[in-house]
């Protein structure tokens, strides 16, 4: 299992495998960032409510609780909350 | 955030904090474990299917996504998986 460390500690996460997809499950401290994408990213929030700027769109959307997006591959899009966020992320 | 990392690193986690709550979300590799508690601690499976056998039961039972129980303060309890588990933990 790999713990990866993001943005000086704010995000983090944890590797693991669900079916035949990697994935992660991580958390984020409170703030706005912006990731990027190497392949498809389901992003599902677990805990929280995300808020996102997905990829073409200049309208932040919010992402409750087992609410999901999708992010094609080699995209960048922002993140953003204001308490902590558990989400999954499963790369295909 | 702190990150947690038990049974030669089959069993991860990192904490966050849900409304007034202190908590955890953790992986646990495929194996059996024996957990101990020392506050009420309500565990929630995000991923996967986690057998667990409670505290005064001889019977284990399957939890799958969406499902949880509660353990009392100090005292353990014995979970099992064959597949990746994503778990999230509350604590009161």
């Amino acid at each position: 299992m790999q713990h990866n460390v993001y943005f000086d500690g704010n995000v983090q996460s944890l590797t693991f495998t669900k079916g035949q997809d990697r994935a992660t499950v991580g958390v984020i401290k409170p703030g706005r960032y912006t990731f990027g994408t190497s392949t498809e990213e389901t992003m599902t929030v677990v805990s929280g409510i995300l808020k996102a700027r997905l990829p073409g769109s200049s309208e932040w959307k919010a992402y409750g609780e087992g609410e999901s997006f999708v992010v094609p591959p080699n995209q960048s899009f922002d993140v953003e909350c204001d308490a902590d966020v558990v989400y999954t992320c499963i790369y295909r």
